[in-house]
C-alpha cells in the first residue's frame, strides 16, 4: 500500500524548449547578470514559445502520465488562477563581450505572491497541481520566472516542510564534471558555505534552497531525475539530502 | 454595473496549428469520412503539436486576456482533472481517392464524460473554466476531441442553457460563400433542416448544436468571432439566435 499524501509537482522544460525554439528559427538566447547568474532572455516570441512546451506539451504529458499511475493531476501554469503572482523586472542589467549592458523588453519577473486557497481547494480535494512557469505580473503581464524561487514563496506560504527537487545530475556535486564527488548530505544551516561549488543554474537553486529553508523548509532531497522511481530513490538518500 | 453569470469558456486554435505544424514541418492533415465530415488526422506528432498550441499557447493567452479583465479564468484541457473523458475511436474509416480505406494510430475519440465535480467546484469558488482539446480516453491515452460533442455533453451534465457559439463568419449562412445570406433565426426543433446548407466543419457544429438542443439547451446564439465584442453582440442576436 501507497501511503497518499498531499503534493504539488513544479516542473521546468528548459531542454525541450530549447530545441523547439530551434525548429522554429527562434533559438533560446542566455544572457548572464553582472553577478554572474545565467538566465534566458524572453521576448515575446520567445514568450510564445515557452507557453507551448511548458504549459502545453510537457505540462499535459505528465499530467497524462499521472492520470495513468491513479494520481488525479491538473496541470496548471502560474497565471491559472493568478496562482503565481509577481512583479515583472522591466530592465535589467546583464554582462555581455566584457561590459555591462542595460537590456529592455524581457518578459521575466519574480513570484512574490502564491494563490493559497486555490492550491489548497485542489488538494482538499484530491487533486494534485502540476505547476509550471509563467507566472502573472501584477499588472496582468505574461512572465517568465524560476521555478526555484516561486518553490520557496509556496514552501513559506503553505507551510511545505519536505521538498524534493530533481536535475540532471545524481545530486549536488562539488565538482559539477566529476559525478563521484556527490555530497551526500548537508546541515542546512551550511547551505551558504556550498554556494562556491555551484555554477551556472545550479547557484540559481542553492538561492532558492537558501529561501526555502528560511521559509521552514526542513528536509530538501535533491535526486537525479535522469534514473528509474527518481523520487522514492531521493527520499531514501540516493542524492543530496539537506536536513 | 456588468451583472456576473458563471461561465465555461470553450476554445480550439486549428489556425494557429495548422501554423506552427507548416513550421515545424509536419503540417495539418484532414482526412475525410465516408459521410463526408472532415476531421484532422492526429499522430503522435501531431498531437505534440495540438498540446502545444491548445492547451499552451491559445489557452494560456486567453487566459491572461481575461485575468486582464478582471475574470479569474483557469485554463485546462480535458486531461486535466479528466474534466473530458471519452472513448478512443481507434481505427476509422476514411474517403481518399474515391476509395474507403481503415485509417490506424489515429489519436482521437469521443468525449462521453464530464468531471462535473471539478467543474462545479471551480464555477461555485469564483473560477471561470477556460476549457480546450484534448481529452483523456478510459485507458489514459491523450485524444484529440471535438469541441461541439464535448460542449453538448457538458450542456447535459451540468444543465446549461444558454450557448454562445464564435467562429469566423457572421452566423450560420444559408450559402457558406456569401455572408449576405445569414439565417437570424432558428427554431430549436427544426435545426434538422438546416443540416443541408452546412458544409465542411459547419456540418460538425450543427450535429453538435443538435446533441446540445436534446440534452436540454433552450438558447443557441452563433455569432462573429472576428469583430468587437462579440459574444454580446451575439446575445444581441446579430448573429444566427436558435432557440
Amino acid at each position: 500500500m501507497i501511503k497518499k499524501e498531499a503534493a504539488i509537482l513544479v516542473h521546468g522544460a528548459s531542454y525541450k524548449r530549447g530545441e523547439i525554439a530551434k525548429k522554429l528559427g527562434h533559438p533560446t538566447k542566455t544572457v548572464i547578470s553582472p553577478s554572474g547568474i545565467s538566465s534566458v532572455y524572453t521576448d515575446s516570441k520567445a514568450l510564445e514559445i515557452f507557453l507551448m512546451v511548458y504549459a502545453g506539451l510537457v505540462n499535459k504529458q505528465i499530467v497524462a502520465k499521472l492520470q495513468k499511475f491513479g494520481v488525479n493531476a491538473v496541470g496548471l501554469s502560474g497565471l491559472d488562477g493568478r496562482i503565481w503572482e509577481g512583479k515583472r523586472k522591466g530592465k535589467i542589467l546583464i554582462q555581455e563581450e566584457g561590459k555591462t549592458k542595460l537590456l529592455t523588453g524581457n518578459l521575466t519577473g519574480k513570484v512574490e505572491k502564491i494563490n493559497v486557497g486555490f492550491i489548497k481547494l485542489l488538494l482538499d480535494n484530491g487533486f494534485c497541481p502540476v505547476i509550471c512557469p509563467p507566472a502573472i505580473s501584477y499588472k496582468n503581464e505574461i512572465i517568465n520566472v524560476d521555478n526555484d524561487r516561486a518553490i520557496a514563496v509556496m514552501a513559506k506560504e503553505l507551510g511545505v516542510k519536505k521538498l524534493v527537487l530533481l536535475f540532471e545530475a545524481p545530486g549536488f556535486l562539488r565538482d559539477p564534471d566529476d559525478e563521484s564527488t556527490l555530497i551526500s548530505h548537508i546541515k542546512k544551516e551550511k547551505v551558504d558555505e556550498y554556494l562556491k561549488f555551484a555554477a551556472g543554474r545550479m547557484k540559481k537553486k542553492i538561492l532558492g534552497i537558501r529561501e526555502a529553508i528560511e521559509a521552514g523548509v526542513e528536509e530538501i532531497y535533491l535526486g537525479d531525475g535522469r534514473i528509474k522511481n527518481p523520487i522514492s530513490l531521493a527520499l531514501q538518500g540516493k542524492g543530496t539530502v539537506i536536513s
